[in-house]
């Protein structure tokens, strides 16, 4: 009945998907957050969900609440976590319609947040809307979450989640994201890495001088580079003290899930333009890699003269920027601390660390029958799904599962190389069918 | 009688060197040049001295060429080798006065050029024109080649020599600049180091990369840390197979010379904010450092997000700027040879190797008359001067060595601290006066 509804109204679907997209809503510039977030009010009101403005404070983005209690009386609980800011546009010559377009061509609809994640935000509300307006009631209680910061690094989501615990309890959240790999499967990912986010940064004197001091003056930028040069070696394994300590190794079962883990080498390679992986890494390795490595990778590194041609420079400071992805267990704060000991005990104690995000991994774990339910609706709808140990990435998936205490799954509508953040990002309008499909089999699941 | 008539001039000195200050000529702009090489023919002319202006062809700045033959008929012939051509003035907002104002306060003249090299110029036309002015004739043939080039490297200055290789013609060269330490005694520099100065670069991937996939695609920016790594020691020493082969030990000679020249350790520290030196130099090191050791500078380091907070991004390519400083012997291309090799050698076959410039040095033997006579024009000018085997900087003097076959020795006015290519340049009034009446000794005794 509610492939029906959806079926015949996925031109609403689109439509709606296009005037979010035309509206930009760009976090990083505070730019049209106050004004997506009133249009999506309008939108999920339109489906009947019950909304409602969620606010910390003055300079915090409003977080949009929806809600619809199911009139069976149940007291199962599904929470769709999704936001509505979007990566800067940037770079604007890169792309071929206006970014914030939603143009559609063909089968995909483009623009900015396309499917990062106005799309996805859409399949869920459409999802909701196809019960309603086909048996006037939903399975389950449904709740939304829809904050306008993730792009920035969710800067506010714990806050909300614990001034709201109550109004926001749920017995299980559908994660903001999913991607769908290249034969049309969905990838259900169970996980998140974490993330230490640090700024090295080293004064030698108190101006740039002439590279022909450079015998008497200590040069920062080479400073930065010996004591980068410990950090780790060329497979890319960290050499910090006890930086894996508390990293448990793959059980049976994960490392089953993951050799059953498709990864198809080659697209890959020819997306990125690379002829070998890191550490020359093959077969399962690299799937290990992807789900459960620790990383640490250098973000940005800036020192002297960067123009064009020759500048006979000796810079008075250098600045690496450096991510550390973390896996469960790796406290953020406990591995800050670790690395700057390391760095004291090399002899680099006048290398300044700065912390500029910190936020742990999570993992849903795969006997939770969620895992299961999520599965069978994904598989019935997509014909066949992976679950996924984790994902690469990072999100605040942690402070969910902290808070509210509930199992957190992604899954969704977004092709694995839709470019998001990227100029040129796209929505599959098949893909979006589909998954909001899935969507109201795992809400009938759930209520069941 | 030439000292009278400088201690009566001095007004018309300062003001001719605040009309080449105001008349902005910065080569890295290709502003001002030609403007301010007609100023220079007139100055020139006004001073008694015949002018002519040099021209290589289209598009290649003009330089000055001023003779003044000896009623002598002396063979002995004195060439002054300047530059009109200035550093950028950048950055406008420390500059107290404009960049191009000239401002006199006390004994300061303040203004970008005032003493690279547009005081040290004036310092030489004046001690002329003193001579034509008292006498009506010089004690020797004077020469001089003042070009435009200069900070950008003096890209033609060896095209100008061959091509005028025979009006050019000389038995001593007094070079562009020359410095006077904290008390006032003059460095006679008699030497040049020599440069490389390279771009490294690597690209890993067509695009950057969302800094989740670092567990598997190579990160140019720690491929160029871990090359970097392989160059050089903490203490600075290059570890490129065969990179100090040809360097030769100092003579007995040359070693006494770096005991005598002072170096003050405490205003060098203060002046760029140091608490000590690169290997924890001390004493003669220090000295035997500035002349004589080769460097291996990173001169600039570009990778990745350089603004401002986080930004997970695995770059595409990083770029680092290297300036090695050669001594005597040491062969710009052959040292190119040895970094690729020592690259290849390490497993860094994909680092691109680009070379942006090639210096070789040049010294002047001590035992050259010309060391000796110069010398004792300052002793009287300053009361005491000090002999440099080198200075750590880098000039054209080895054309000038190779297509003249004349001695070159620095000697000039500018205080050692005298910002130059810095905010709030200046020269000192005292050193000026002084200065023109050292040239006036140097041209006596030349012509003796």
């Amino acid at each position: 009945m509610q492939e029906r509804y959806i079926d015949k109204n996925m031109p609403a679907l689109i439509s709606d998907l296009q005037k979010l997209i035309r509206q930009p809503s760009v976090s990083a510039k505070n730019l049209g957050l106050e004004e997506c977030a009133r249009l999506l009010v309008q939108m999920m009101k339109k489906s009947g969900i019950r909304v409602e403005i969620l606010r910390l404070g003055k300079g915090v983005p409003p977080a949009v609440y929806g809600e619809v209690i199911s009139k069976k009386n149940t007291s199962k609980t599904l929470l769709f976590y999704n936001h509505y800011d979007v990566q800067p546009e940037e770079p604007l010559e890169l792309w071929n319609d206006p970014p914030f377009s939603g143009r559609m061509r063909g089968n995909k609809i483009y623009g900015r947040g396309s499917a990062d994640d106005k799309g996805e935000l859409v399949t869920r509300i459409k999802a909701v809307e196809a019960f309603l307006k086909t048996t006037g009631d939903v399975p389950c209680n449904i709740k939304f979450l829809v904050e306008g910061e993730e792009e920035i690094g969710s800067t506010h989501v714990e806050q909300y989640l614990e001034k709201y615990q109550k109004k926001l309890s749920c017995d299980g959240v559908i994660w903001e994201f999913g991607y769908v790999d290249e034969k049309d499967r969905p990838i259900i990912s169970l996980g998140m890495k974490g993330l230490l986010y640090v700024e090295l940064s080293i004064r030698e004197s108190i101006r740039d001088a002439h590279s022909s001091l450079a015998v008497l003056i200590e040069n920062p930028a080479w400073r930065l580079v010996e004591a980068l040069g410990t950090l780790r070696d060329s497979n890319g394994k960290i050499l910090i003290k006890d930086w894996y300590r508390e990293v448990d190794k793959f059980t049976r079962e994960e490392l089953g899930m993951i050799a059953r883990e498709p990864f198809d080498e080659k697209s890959f390679k020819k997306e990125y333009g690379i002829t070998r992986f890191l550490g020359k890494k093959k077969g399962i390795d690299i799937r290990r890699a992807v789900v459960g490595d620790p990383t640490c990778n250098i973000a940005g590194f800036s020192s002297g003269w960067e123009g064009p041609g020759a500048k006979t420079v000796l810079p008075s400071s250098a600045l690496v920027k450096i991510d550390f992805r973390l896996v469960p267990k790796m406290d953020p704060l406990k591995q800050l601390s670790r690395l700057e000991k390391h760095l004291k005990y090399k002899g680099f104690g006048d290398v300044k660390v700065h912390m500029i995000h910190g936020e742990a991994a999570s993992r849903t774990k795969i006997s939770d029958p969620f895992v299961r339910m999520v599965k069978s609706a994904a598989d019935e709808s997509f014909g066949k799904s992976i679950i996924s140990v984790s994902s690469a990435g990072t999100g605040p998936m942690h402070s969910f599962a902290r808070v509210l205490k509930a199992p957190c799954i992604s899954v969704g509508s977004t092709y694995i190389y839709a470019r998001i953040h990227s100029p040129n990002e796209f929505a599959r309008v098949d893909l979006l069918k589909k998954t909001t499909k899935c969507m109201c089999k795992i809400i009938k699941k759930f209520g069941a």
